[in-house]
């Protein structure tokens, strides 16, 4: 196999692609339309967008901190029951909110990222679809942040405002280099987008700075991200740059990770603080995980060593990012090796069907393996964008189905699920059930953590994430090595492709995931080019065929799950593929315990679920078997047109439980009917029921 | 039925019934043997035992603190995966707790009432078992608080030496009136016991000072128990003394609770607190319940307002036990109503099948209806005991079997599970379900609310409420309404009655639980006695024989579930009392979604469980059909002998589930044995999974 991966695998970028119609058309209208505005407003109103320009000043009422707190995250965790514990707010508790309309507010320590990944977002939009506002908006902040830049390069809102004099002394629980990663991604967007470049060279300043100061060499800090993303941003920072010295930094941070001494301990001793008690809220303690201390920053154990995914799950998402980046451009085998280990324990262990990770509200984070709760699930919906991304990078290192699966799997389910049908309002975490019990009684101390999508985020970072990954989705679909091109996604999409030196027009045509019917037209620059194209053959597929012209080909599924056409293209020709996409029940694995005794159903990369809406309350009394005939129908009117599942289902008879809560089993079961949507339409109608697992008899 | 009702029904006091043999015998031994001593040296090794001398001064180095948080209440809230979160703990971090040995220890609001519980228990020991030892160890405690007391009768340990000059500024959080509420039982059951009427004159001395200051009068506060308990040992207390102003000091608690404006919120106004932030950690905020302000104590409305059971479950119980106590003294119908309102509220919407109460642990309160989670319940034994108890005197307003079948149901599953086999370890918390998830990686961070039991419990309100509680088992036996004496409980047990100015011997004899055959022999004094004998029929039963002499009669089982027996009674009759005992399935209400599609195993008043030392693990595979042949075994060997069933069930091959976490559903399942042991013997062995709901095809 090896020798197959000496030239590189690459991506092919976002910027060749674009989205032309079907399913993410309609998502990138409504991002831009209106996903994109409303962050923009939001964060302008909340003083994001002005934070870097240095109008705050300290209030000496200390009125400022209160709106800090307001405006801050809402440490919590979920209770049984799904209350959640806000500890912050109950600081709060009584005491008024009155202050200073013309108070500054104090920027955060992660404002900064805020703000970079809606211009990062903003910027991949801007290509396809010019907008001189939004980038006249994004002009305004590059000056605000060229003013705001040191003499020495090194630009951070919070602490040159909130913390002078303390850059680098809180490196593990402040979100500095996290804040320079996402301006690093969104500067390279920018750049790739407009070619504009002063924001690119503001950040390469910026970058040198750090790696000035932080390194393996003597009289440097021996630091690494409390945060993952740096090391993520400097490796596109070398792709657009090549300044190996940014791929450098980037591999210097993943093999310093986890040494010891620690260096949070380190840091800790130097900078006087406890390092068991962190200066925020929550999550920062040493020995606050069974794996080791600093289990919650991936900072327990040198990455190589890390065989059990543990802690906050965008970190380790991030994190297993980079590790593969830098893995495909080295060819570091170890590293390599660490990446598919830490694959197999997410994705066999402790994923959601949804494509969900982090089950754990409580730090944001991975539970135990097979520990998958649906109701208390987290699922932070920027975990699940890391899933995704942290699948792509894995296809530069080998090619397999199951990297291209999970990336759908989170794609159509855990990731699109974070935003409802009308752009505006928001999942942070993505349950798999939801009962009323959840919030009839407590809808008023609701939090971001809480089933009802929220229009409000303080701490902003999954609406924006959501916005960037849907205006860079064309750069997930394929990869390329030498002449083979991979198609990994089916997205109804056009742009060109290099062989052979030659520039290859290819334009997908596709109702997917609606239908499984995907249509491929080549065209060559000359008459024709030859290349090999792989198809990825979804495993939930119960059927393909292919045609080229209309000829129906033979075809074989290799062992990594792909099609090879291995053919030379004419222009004008069309390839067919046919994906067998009927509905099926799914079981867990028995160590799921909550979901043993349950099915949930899928049609194509959905998931689907039952929601009240249409299925009535009580829904866990919903029974499946094995023989139940699963049908689809698109539906033009729900939701704005989607497939849903219609079936035949048994419940429970209940009219005779009345003043009983046990009884001597027996109870009679009656036929119902129930319509299945997908799981990422859930809660956006009225406020009910939803269950992804159901009962199975 | 009304006019039933005129004379008083009484219960038959724990006085005049000893146990005699079998179940109850052997758990009296050990609790007298093992655990009355354990406890009692627990708490000496803790100071509680020495704490009202006066021996505590505060340390100027601050370390009594340190020592008072390690001994104290770790306040937590259970996450989902069972992990605990101890605030308190978390503070501690980091700290060593390098304390003088020669400090004593600061004294905790609650310590009085965990010493007038051990007290309560070894008094009722007394009774039937002599113990000059012990005996001379209460004395001393009593002669201790002799010199506590003030000369106005005032006696709290705590107030007098770590608040001094605080008394009732923080009747709302401090355990003050529950303090005095147990020692007030401790005191009567000491007086009862032994006849020694020191320290029950003490506490009268102190309950005068209460009525003279709080009370409905101008000039006195109008305050009631921040934690109830002191209403129905005032009950108790005017039972011995036929004080009335003892009833109506209970009755005014009762009355005046909820009324608004708030007490407490007048408490906080007069002292400078913010009702809104304990001083305390945690369950004391103003507006943390939906239910309303102070619901947490069941302040948020006045008690006959109360319709749904809410707030912290200990109390509640033990405010309910009173409002039946005044109600079948004052015969107040619309107290009785609210009593049975509640009743049906917690019974039919909020309680285990286990009997237990107070599904969340954080705020160890109730939740919403049908929200009973099984791995996360915390059904502290306490509540199970305060159902017990309120049962009881449910059946002094009205006999009915519901009250008789919770009463048992609560016995003979989550109150006796709270102590192990060996008498030394204890639950808190008593869970449905144990999965290895929730102790293998996190057993170090263990607290009283993990599911393994304990033998430290630096907050001891449990371990001595088991041990009263099992001493005075027989007063829950029966009640007697002029010359119909109800049996409610079948306990091998011998004692006397009076019915119509007779002494009547009574024994019952049975090794009921294990087998539901119970005889009973009639002694009058002279040669016979009529009365009717009533006997509870339990629901479970799924037969019921009656004979006289050998002889059977028929019998016809009232509506109120009882079979009553009018005739007279001749010396040396024996009746038999044949019920019939087979296992059978239950399920619960659908409406308690974690129950759908599982089932459960009862036999006689015991809900059986699988445990991991019997059926291996994955325990949540194990599946049950309709035509599951359950049979029920006595080993004599296992647990110290008890009853077991055995049956075919079906689990899931799974050994080709390697390297999937979903696949199609379609598992083939394979037959398996197993074997159910009574729930409340439960974590007698190994650590290990255990389930009550099994799943269900």
């Amino acid at each position: 196999m090896e020798d197959m991966w000496k030239k590189r695998t690459e991506r092919i970028s976002w910027r060749d692609f674009r989205i032309m119609e079907g399913f993410w058309k309609k998502r990138q209208e409504r991002n831009r339309q209106v996903t994109l505005p409303t962050i923009y407003e939001f964060f302008q109103d909340t003083g994001r967008m002005d934070s870097m320009k240095g109008l705050y000043k300290p209030d000496p009422t200390g009125k400022d901190i209160l709106r800090d707190r307001a405006n801050g995250k809402e440490e919590g965790v979920f209770l049984p029951g799904g209350e959640i514990i806000s500890f912050q707010l109950s600081e709060l508790n009584g005491e008024e909110l009155e202050m200073d309309p013309n108070l500054v507010p104090r920027p955060h320590p992660y404002w900064d990222s805020d703000v970079a990944k809606w211009i990062e977002g903003a910027s991949y939009a801007l290509l396809h679809e010019p907008n001189p506002e939004v980038e006249k908006q994004i002009d305004k902040i590059v000056e605000a942040y060229e003013k705001l830049q040191g003499e020495d390069g090194y630009v951070n809102t919070y602490f040159t405002f909130v913390e002078p004099g303390k850059r680098f002394t809180n490196i593990h629980e402040k979100h500095e280099l996290y804040c320079a990663g996402h301006m690093t991604e969104a500067a390279v967007a920018y750049y790739e987008s407009t070619g504009k470049d002063r924001y690119l060279k503001l950040m390469c300043r910026y970058i040198d700075y750090i790696d000035r100061v932080i390194g393996p060499e003597e009289g440097k800090l021996h630091a690494y991200p409390g945060h993952q993303e740096l090391e993520l941003a400097l490796v596109k920072l070398y792709e657009v740059t090549k300044e190996p010295r940014y791929l450098r930094l980037a591999e210097y941070f993943i093999n310093e990770r986890g040494k010891q001494p620690y260096y949070f301990d380190i840091e800790c001793a130097r900078e006087g603080r406890n390092p068991n008690q962190p200066t925020g809220k929550g999550f920062g303690l040493r020995d606050g995980m069974p794996q080791g201390p600093f289990a919650h920053f991936q900072a327990h154990l040198p990455v190589r060593e890390q065989k059990d995914a543990a802690g906050h799950a965008v970190r380790l998402m991030y994190q297993c990012c980079a590790m593969a980046d830098v893995a495909a451009r080295t060819g570091d085998e170890s590293l390599k090796k660490a990446c598919r280990d830490l694959w197999d324990n997410v994705t066999l262990e402790k994923m959601y069907i949804t494509g969900g990770v982090g089950a754990e509200a409580h730090g944001e984070r991975f539970s135990f393996s097979y520990q998958l709760p649906n109701e208390q699930a987290y699922n932070e919906t920027c975990a699940a964008i890391g899933l995704a991304m942290w699948a792509a990078r894995m296809l530069q290192l080998e090619n397999h189905r199951k990297y291209g699966d999970v990336l759908e799997r989170a794609l159509y389910n855990g990731i699109i699920s974070g935003v409802s049908q009308d752009g505006k309002n928001f999942f942070y975490a993505n349950h798999l059930e939801c009962m009323p019990a959840v919030y009839e009684d407590r809808v008023e101390r609701q939090t971001r953590m809480f089933p009802v999508r929220q229009g409000d985020f303080p701490v902003s970072c999954c609406p924006p994430n959501l916005a960037r990954f849907t205006e860079s989705i064309t750069g997930y679909a394929m990869t390329q090595r030498e002449d083979t091109l991979f198609l990994h996604l089916y997205l109804d999409m056009e742009g060109k492709i290099s062989v052979r030196g030659q520039q290859v027009g290819l334009r997908v045509q596709t109702l997917y995931p609606d239908e499984g019917n995907v249509f491929l037209r080549v065209t060559p620059e000359e008459k024709e080019v030859r290349f090999t194209l792989a198809l990825r053959i979804p495993q939930w597929c119960q059927g393909v065929k292919i045609t080229i012209c209309g000829e129906k080909i033979s075809t074989q599924v290799a062992e990594d799950g792909y099609v090879y056409l291995d053919r030379s293209w004419k222009q004008g020709e069309e390839l067919g593929l046919f994906l067998e996409m009927r509905p099926f029940l799914l079981e867990a694995n028995p160590r799921v315990r909550m979901d043993c005794g349950k099915v949930s159903i899928q049609c194509g990369p959905f998931i689907y679920c039952l929601e009240e809406a249409d299925n009535g309350t009580e829904l866990f009394d919903i029974c499946l078997d094995a023989d139940t005939r699963l049908e689809r129908l698109y539906d033009p009117e729900l939701l704005g047109g989607t497939s849903c599942i219609v079936a035949k289902a048994k419940r429970r008879v209940r009219e005779d439980w009345q003043g009983c809560l046990y009884r001597q089993a027996g109870s009679r079961y009656q036929d119902c009917d129930i319509r299945a949507i997908p799981y990422y339409l859930w809660s956006n109608r009225r406020i009910g029921e939803m269950v992804v697992w159901i009962r199975y008899r």
